[in-house]
């Protein structure tokens, strides 16, 4: 469904704006920081709700403090269309991740509003609180509590990482309530919702390196993750003690990694989605020196696709194959306490609906998976039909020098309108 | 040249009763402590000082204080046959690394003395000093001292780990003097000694393995070692960036080592004497975490032989392996300064010599490298023909549990007066 280029331009024009008062008021260089349940997240908050009552949206803060700006439809019962993601950055982090995808709900409001649209749904813009778990150590905090589904504990539990309080001391402070958490009461219902979708900047370099300014995501990768695996074997002699009578740690769990490295690079060449990462390789450093046959190494595993049933096999083979080495060379290996996180596949018909207008408006796509979590996964686990938009963008995230650019942001709110107007008029 | 048995048994329990003055002048538990230049290691000279004299040895200490024990033979011109080890150890460590060799002097002379014979040239015990890198960082100090060899500059610039003094400071407190060291005079002349030998307590398993009581070492591994060695690659997302897009530090690494692992199985397989260690293996503790791709892993590598092309052949594999893995991975390895230490062969006429002797004897015994390093290699460069007889011992060297048991010291003295006997009486 056509919307004028012209209110498409006008739009854009307000995205740059609102990028432009964000960073200024989060700027803490080099980047910005816009910390969950803090400063620069309220500021945020700030700068999008006056711009929502400037297009003349119906603007609220619930009591988490989750920003709802509304669009009205004609026919306010019927479930509305959801845009958004999260308004809080890592500290020194880029003025992108999460922020753009309220900028861009907030830019399709506009440009629906320019070309003189009446939807008949509402649109809602969200913005979300506390995405980034450098913060409070617990996954999507801001929209599970949207939904009901923090723990009841956390606002007492969960403390934030720099100043040692608790959440709720941190939403008191921004006069927000921690009692609907506590309760585990829902603020969102999710059957109020007809869909949601997510717009990101890509946190890899996939957009980049194929030229294609944006990506729609397939699904958000699940992952199987062993923070704290280690190898046990016995310290022994570097120069006295020959192969065959070496329980040596540091080989075994070489041999491990080596191996899942291998099997990734065969899986990845049928076709499989796959990641495989060991972030964290350490002999002991109480113990270790280069003379010494290392008698214990800790390791991380990180394994990561959408394919949940890919993820179970993989950790039967690691299971197998580690017996296989450590009776081989006589070391033990403790996997530790296993995380895991359900891939969340997102909905066929959003995905088909995007593609269909990305082509129809000109703009080069591909389809691909999310390596990284996102709000989106708590929508599509909580039944709300969802999708993401990955918009391309230069040096990764969580940095100073993630680099967004116009024509990209123009290229993604072409899609964008184009498919939201078209749902908003679904019956 | 067969020794009567009373007198190797008379010589064994002044070995047995040694080793018990000297574990307890020097007990610090767990494990005893005699410090290079310290108290415990001056304790344990006093001993075997104490000892020599009683059993009427011509007993002096040179300017750095290194013990000699001289059993006179009636032609005092000819070149001295010597035995000798060092009598220092590591902080709680065991009885027996070092003081078994110059115990084992002792006991030779006495068991000559009790079979009454009057040896054409003398016989040598030495005690040398500080032989554990522990104490002071360099090799074979006491050794390498005594040859002239150590550089100049060594009193004043090495420290002592634990004190943080001076190597001049602490033979100062000790009443001896570094001005031979300061002046590269020898204190020994190479040209005076036919031959040396070092009894030794075996640091690994091989020994009790195969239930061999002594060993006749070919040579002492040289190595060729790149402590401080590291890959670089690109920090990344774990789940955003795809294999293809990854530069990771810790994935190169890992596919090295394990390369390397398969190469010195292959070369092990085929006969070659070969160890290698990757002591230490490390991503950065300051940016690692379990779901970040590493973008800088550390790793030593230990890798010895006693074949001295082996190591050049592997240092050369080395460089083009990590050529080939930087590039397809996109990672640089830099390896740091190396060291290099040379294989010191033993003396082919000793080696058959003792090994004649084992079988007289009917001591079971096998050749076998030496992968640790002993003040052996010192005199061995130095020109002096020398050999060195392990002795089996259970639980490794360095660590309390050191265990070389009666019936080993005296299957290791049979051979080693026998063959001691037969070198004092050559023209």
């Amino acid at each position: 469904m056509p919307i004028p280029d012209r209110a498409l331009s006008d739009a854009l024009r307000l995205a740059e704006a609102l990028f432009a008062r964000l960073r200024e008021a989060s700027l803490d260089p080099p980047g910005v920081t816009r910390a969950s349940y803090g400063e620069g997240e309220a500021a945020a908050h700030a700068i999008m709700a006056d711009a929502a009552r400037e297009l003349g949206l119906e603007v609220a803060s619930d009591a988490i403090g989750t920003l709802r700006m509304v669009l009205p439809g004609t026919d306010r019962d019927l479930p509305a269309i959801a845009i958004g993601s999260h308004l809080d950055s890592v500290p020194h982090g880029g003025n992108y991740d999460g922020a753009a995808g309220v900028v861009l709900g907030l830019a399709t409001a506009a440009a629906l509003i320019a070309a003189g649209r009446r939807p008949r749904r509402d649109l809602l813009v969200l913005g979300i609180r506390a995405e980034e778990m450098c913060w409070f150590p617990a996954h999507y905090l801001g929209s599970r509590a949207l939904f009901g589904l923090l723990p009841r504990q956390a606002p007492d539990t969960l403390r934030r990482v720099d100043t040692g309080r608790t959440l709720a001391q941190h939403m008191a402070e921004q006069g927000l309530d921690p009692a609907p958490i506590r309760e585990g009461r829902p603020l969102l219902d999710a059957g109020r919702l007809a869909c949601f979708l997510e717009p990101h900047i890509e946190q890899g370099p996939v957009l980049v390196e194929e030229a294609l300014p944006i990506g729609i995501v397939t699904g958000i990768r699940g992952s199987l993750r062993y923070p704290q695996a280690s190898a046990h074997g016995q310290h022994a002699h570097a120069g006295a003690v020959p192969r065959a009578f070496r329980r040596d740690a540091a080989m075994a769990g070489v041999a491990l990694i080596a191996a899942l490295d291998a099997r990734w690079a065969m899986l990845e060449a049928g076709g499989a989605d796959l990641v495989c990462t060991t972030g964290i390789l350490a002999t002991d450093p109480a113990h270790h020196t280069s003379t010494k046959v290392p008698g214990l190494l800790r390791f991380s595993l990180d394994i990561r696709s959408i394919d949940a049933d890919l993820l179970g096999e993989i950790d039967h083979w690691l299971k197998t194959e580690a017996l296989r080495i450590g009776a081989a060379r006589g070391v033990d290996f403790d996997f530790g306490p296993p995380t895991h996180a359900a891939p969340a596949r997102m909905d066929a018909g959003l995905r088909a609906l995007l593609m269909r207008e990305a082509v129809t408006a000109g703009v080069p796509a591909k389809e691909m998976a999310s390596g990284a979590g996102h709000d989106c996964a708590t929508f599509a686990g909580a039944g709300v039909p969802s999708a993401m938009l990955f918009l391309r963008n230069r040096n990764g995230s969580h940095n100073p020098d993630e680099a967004l650019d116009m024509p990209d942001v123009a290229a993604g709110l072409a899609v964008l309108a184009r498919a939201v107007a078209a749902l908003l008029d679904q019956a």
